[in-house]
């Protein structure tokens, strides 16, 4: 089983993510906890290049390709051998977020993605819990945290293009992606989420 | 005029592109050096996390959409304003190389290339100039630099398959793709190259 949490900034899937991973514990199911971009070593220090606001301008194409790069690791050395041992991956975004940030955020077209989802991408979640909620709730939730990283200190319009995707891809793979009420309490969201699996 | 240098470890590309930029001088045409992976600050660091033997295995498909990021960066950031200011630019390898040692060297498909050359790859080399030698002739110019890459520790079969697809490529794209006889004396190489120009 390979589910990923998708959403804007701040809009609860670290919180959801610890929920489920403890009812899991509970009933003796084994899974990993990752995230994305990252989760092997070399994928980190990819989200490091990514998130480093400081450096210079990032082409909206190198962005995507460095994200699929630590992708290409993350799946090869992480997901894959997980799934392989029988064990459930709870991922913190997946590909989702490439088409909802570089197609809906910095307007990049569809087929880049699609491509290289086609021919880099072997193993598709499960399910997929999309997070909604109107972009300012996340951002008053998440500013709580101090120093922004380069994506957060995208503007309003930014995140709002970003949620427009996630909103046509949750009516177009409406098996795979539930979306879940995010302007809920935690542990609504969390009851929700253990409801559907 | 953008021209690319391409071959195997050691063969004198730099070597080269060093004599032609010295002629390029004496006709006072405006150019830029660069390379690949690199050209950018971001380029350089994609380059790092490239080359640095002892981080944890790096998967052909990783390591090819590294490369890849870093040209996206390196074609906006560098090599198109220097086109659109009338410069010529003389690149130590390009897309030539992706080909070669990914598909070549390591066994990935060549329509995984192609992908990304088609998707994001807008300006290609007007001229592109194969040094060709064996294998160990490079090698063994190569081996006085001291420390080896994370590339030059492959063995001797990764470059003859390097060099099989170079050869490969230069019959493909014969108006582009000049092979030169590298085993030639530098001066020799050198004039066979201006020869061209
Ligand atoms: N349903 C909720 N209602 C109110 N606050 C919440 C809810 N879920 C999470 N929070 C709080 O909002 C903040 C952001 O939550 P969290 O870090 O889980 O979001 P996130 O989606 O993982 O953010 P990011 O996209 O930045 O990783 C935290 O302080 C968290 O405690
Ligand atoms: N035609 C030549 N004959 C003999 N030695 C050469 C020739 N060209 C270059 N060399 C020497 O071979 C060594 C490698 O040359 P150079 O660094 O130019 O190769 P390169 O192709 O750029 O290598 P790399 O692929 O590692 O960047 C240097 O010591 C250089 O002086
Ligand atoms: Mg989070
Ligand atoms: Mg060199």
């Amino acid at each position: 089983m390979f589910i990923s949490f998708e959403g804007t900034e701040g809009v609860g899937k670290s919180t959801l993510i610890q929920g489920v991973a403890a009812h899991l514990d509970t009933l003796k199911i084994e899974y990993i906890l990752t995230r994305e971009p990252g989760g092997t070593p070399l994928a980190e220090q990819i989200r490091g290049l990514l998130l480093t606001p400081d450096g210079e301008k990032i082409a909206p194409a190198c962005e995507l390709l460095l994200l699929f790069a630590a992708r290409a690791q993350h799946i090869s050395q992480v997901i894959e051998p997980a799934l392989a041992a029988g064990k459930w991956v709870l991922c913190d975004r997946f590909v989702d977020a490439s088409f909802a940030y570089q197609c809906g955020g910095r307007a990049l077209p569809t087929a880049q993605v699609q491509v290289l989802v086609d021919q880099f991408v072997s193993v598709l979640p499960n399910k997929t819990f999309w997070l909604d909620a109107p972009v300012e709730i996340g951002m008053a939730r998440a500013s709580k945290r101090g120093a922004l990283d380069r994506f957060e200190q995208e503007r309003l319009e930014f995140f709002e293009r970003v949620r427009v995707v996630y909103t046509e891809r949750a009516v177009a793979e409406s098996n795979r992606i539930i979306r879940v009420d995010a302007t809920l309490a935690a542990s609504d969201v969390l009851k929700a989420v253990l409801n559907h699996l």
